[in-house]
């Protein structure tokens, strides 16, 4: 029924339940499975929030610092690639706005499932709430929000 | 994966696309499926557009109009339960407010994955897509947000 799934992931889902969705539906449909995190360059206030302090990190220059968020989203997400069986072309890290840079891909890729986690941990669901809402609004595919249980 | 699904449509969805996929989704996990359709008192400027032209309605006898809207909804959704090989038991035509009705009953039942179209038809398209906002964030359980291709 699905022949493309888009997971879109936050670093901190890695590991979680939310995984096993994924895996369990990709299983079930035989679908291609792709992975995609968006890495926003945010402002200094939120360094030390979203991310976690981040050592060597130099805020005051801003290409230099989503380099080094870029990179940590690879590092961690190789992991997340190995477990799903996946290699490195079906992990997706695009620099931009989070639900348009999700959006986009999914269009461009004929992704036909969107599967994003409908809250997040460390008092981050008002911000992961909207990023899942703008995706259902805006997606001209499915899209499956995971409940996300700690 | 799931063990109960909740398919909460609308009138006009019946016979659609949505249903191909809550059908796909039922036989690959062998899921327990209900059917949920909310009936919401509406105030008359609505009638002739959201349920149609109703012969027979007298908008100035609440009860028995919704009492009217509940039996026609009774009427087209019979025939989506034949379809998808249900009993009456497994339809549910609760009176209320649209997304709160469905939320207490995936409560009340132990449903995992709610599945209701992301858009509607016939210019209900905010009203449709508010309530599936609605019920993305306030659902214990997943939502499969289905975009409706007319």
């Amino acid at each position: 029924m699905y022949k493309h799934i888009l997971f879109a992931t936050e670093l901190n889902e890695t590991k979680s339940y939310i995984e096993n969705k994924v895996t369990q539906l990709q299983q079930l449909t035989q679908a291609k499975l792709s992975v995609i995190h968006v890495v926003e360059p945010i402002p200094n206030v939120y360094y030390g929030g979203v991310y976690g302090v981040i050592p060597g990190l130099d805020s005051s220059d801003s290409i230099g610092t989503t380099r080094i968020l870029e990179e940590r989203a690879k590092d961690i997400l190789q992991a997340l690639v190995k477990r799903l069986k996946l290699t490195e072309q079906d992990l997706h890290i695009p620099i931009g706005h989070t639900s348009e840079e999700i959006l986009a891909f999914a269009q461009k890729e004929n992704v036909d499932l969107i599967i994003a986690g409908s809250h997040g941990v460390h008092g981050l669901q008002v911000l992961l709430g909207s990023t899942t809402n703008a995706i259902v609004h805006g997606a001209t595919c499915d899209v499956l929000a995971v409940r996300f249980k700690e």
